[in-house]
Parts: structure tokens; C-alpha cells; sequence
């Protein structure tokens, strides 16, 4: 097809496409004539990928590029996870960090298989060193219970990807997920903060009187 | 003490406080001089908390100056608890999602006090319309584990707030909690992710002789 159909198919604009092409996130079409170029399948299925992440997940364009770019590669999962994690963390240089959010943090994550570098584990620790700065001290295991969530969704997360068996497959649900992932729980967790906050607080029957 | 006390106290550079004196996040110090002004402890504890949310939390200047109002007022919990939510939300126009995307978050959050408007309820279905787009179709259960694990989150957060007796303390932690508590979830998922894929796919003891 040709772009204004690719366009039409994808619903993405094609100023958007073009930009694609030149940012070197989509491959060229298919050359047919000096300034016309064939497009297929392949290339839908690409667009709506970049519009996923980048749209959706926030991705900035030179992030979008490295992890479509892991999803191409055949390196081994383990490094298509670890470029996914990567892109989507900010990066924190450790010795910036209090030693003391650092030694709390590996108290949380007690028994768990993380090397001292995972992203994870350094933007908790800041975000620890900022909670203890404005006196939001953790008393009554807030930390420990989002661990537990937090085990929870990788479990979910893993089971997604062990239920694939094609590599390429697995490396799109790997950054995908990752990516999206996280705007997905955040959506959900404010949807559970009204539905646990009424549950506890709006949710006396109005017409019932109420015995002492 | 003065300006450059209050920069050594609090870490922040007097560029920044004045800053954030000129946008309104952080009230004037006490005149004493044409060209000096004395600042408190009140002082450091706000550069501290705009710090977090800013720096940390990743919140726009705008956003965090909405919610340090919100903090100051003394509008109910629940409206304070709306405006973190909404500061921390994209606004998406619920016109633009698709229906189905929206009958599968409604038939995933089946019970919930949740009103239509939640900016949670129209960024998950924003989600799961792209991740329909992409391909990625939620056959295992995916997006109901992630809402039990919300639902756990969502239990510590407004245990946190339920625990505390004065309506300043419980403002700021909703708003703190609300602006943090994604940034913490996202850093642990990241832990876990490695944790749970270590386990699965790296955990086979390397002397040990495995029998079939």
C-alpha cells in the first residue's frame, strides 16, 4: 500500500509517519518509483506499536528507538528485560543516595534474586531517602505491602511471557509490558483508592438509623 | 534564619528557593530588612516537601503548586484526595476511547465504588485500547491480577491515612503517597520482575546433578 493508505489503516497522520521514518523507528517501504515507496502488513503492525509506546507509555523517541530495536535483535530475553527496565527508569547514580534508604530498601527486598544495579532498586531507595526528608516515616509497613503487590504483577507479568513460545513474541510483551505496565497499575491504583476510600468512608446506608 | 541558612539547612541551592519563592510554592520569609527576610522550620519543612514532589515525584511546577494549596486548605480529605489524583492523571477525553476498551475496564472493576469520571477508570481503558491495538490480547487473566494487586496497594495507602488523627498530616500524606506511591510501585515491579524471572528461568543449582 501506499502511505496515504498505510496512513488511513493505521490512523496514525502522515507528517507522524514520515517523522517515524526519519527518526529511523519504522523501516522504509519498499521502493517503486523515485518518490514513492510500498508499504505492507509489517508496517501497520510497527506504527501501532511506536504510537503504543510513545502515545501511551510516555516513551521519548530515542527510548521508543532502543527498545524496538532490543525487540528486532535475537539477544537473549534476560537482555531485552533489562533494556526495557533501563529505558523506562530514570538513572540514579548510587552514591547519591542515603546510605541508610539504601540499607532499608535491601531489608525490603530481603531474599529476593536483585543485583545491587537493578534500576528498581535504586529509584525505591531515593524515593525512600525522600519520604524520610519530609517526615513520612514508614511505621506501619507501607513499603513491605507494595513489595507484596509488587510481586504479585511481575508474577502476572513473568506468566505473560512464559505463556508465549515465539522469541519474537515474547520480546514485543516484554517491553510492552514493561511500558505500559506501569501506567496501567497507576491507573488502577487510583480506581482502588476512591473504591477503598468510599468502601470505608461514604458507605453508610443513609436511610438506616444507626444504634449506638 | 536567613536565606543562606535556609539553602544549608535544607540542601536546596538559593537559586532554586528563589524560584520557588517567585512561583508561589514556598511563602515569603519574614521582611526584617529592605533586602532581608527571616525564614523558619516551616520554611525548610516545605522546601523539603516541594523537593520531593518535584525532583522525585516528577510533578510540573503548576501541578505541584495545585497540590501544596490543596494541602494548606482545609477542603475535605476527599477532594484533596481528587485534586493529587487528577494532578498525577493525564486528562483524557473519555469520547476518544473506544467502547469496548471501556466495557472491559467497567467488567474489570465489577463492584467498585468507582464514579465514571476516576482519571484511573479512562487511562486503564486507554491501555487496554492500545494494548488491543498492538495485539496483545488479555487471555490469562493479566489486567485482573494487576486490580487485586491495586486493590492491596490502594488498602495500605488509605491505611496509612486512616492512621493519622490531624487533617494537615492526612493531606500531605495523600498527596505525598499519591505523587511517590507510583514512582515507589513502579521501582519495586522492576525488583520483582527480576526476582520472579531469576527464580524461573536461573535458579537451577549449578552442582547439583539433575536427575530426569
Amino acid at each position: 500500500m501506499k502511505m496515504a493508505e498505510l496512513s488511513a489503516v493505521s490512523g496514525v497522520p502522515v507528517a507522524t509517519i514520515k517523522f517515524y521514518l526519519r527518526e529511523n523507528l519504522l523501516a522504509s517501504g519498499e521502493r517503486t518509483a523515485p518518490n514513492q515507496a510500498d508499504y505492507g502488513p509489517t508496517h501497520v503492525a510497527r506504527l501501532r506499536l511506536i504510537r503504543s509506546l510513545i502515545e501511551v507509555g510516555g516513551l521519548a523517541v530515542a527510548d521508543a528507538r532502543e527498545v524496538l530495536a532490543a525487540i528486532d535483535s535475537d539477544l537473549p530475553l534476560q537482555d531485552t528485560f533489562a533494556i526495557a527496565q533501563r529505558t523506562v527508569s530514570e538513572h540514579i547514580d548510587p552514591d547519591g543516595i542515603d546510605r541508610r534508604a539504601l540499607d532499608r530498601i535491601d531489608a525490603v527486598l530481603n531474599g529476593w534474586l536483585v543485583s545491587a544495579e537493578n534500576p528498581g532498586r535504586l529509584a525505591a531507595a531515593r524515593v525512600i531517602e525522600s519520604l524520610d526528608e519530609v517526615g513520612q516515616l514508614d511505621a506501619r509497613g507501607w513499603i513491605d505491602r507494595y513489595a507484596h503487590a509488587a510481586l504479585l504483577v511481575a508474577e502476572a507479568d513473568i506468566d505473560e511471557i512464559a505463556a508465549l513460545s515465539d522469541r519474537a513474541a515474547q520480546a514485543q510483551t516484554v517491553v510492552v509490558g514493561t511500558v505500559l505496565g506501569d501506567t496501567l497499575f497507576a491507573a488502577l491504583r487510583r480506581a482502588a483508592q476512591e473504591h477503598v476510600s468510599a468502601l470505608r468512608y461514604s458507605a453508610v446506608p443513609r436511610a438506616t438509623t444507626q444504634t449506638p
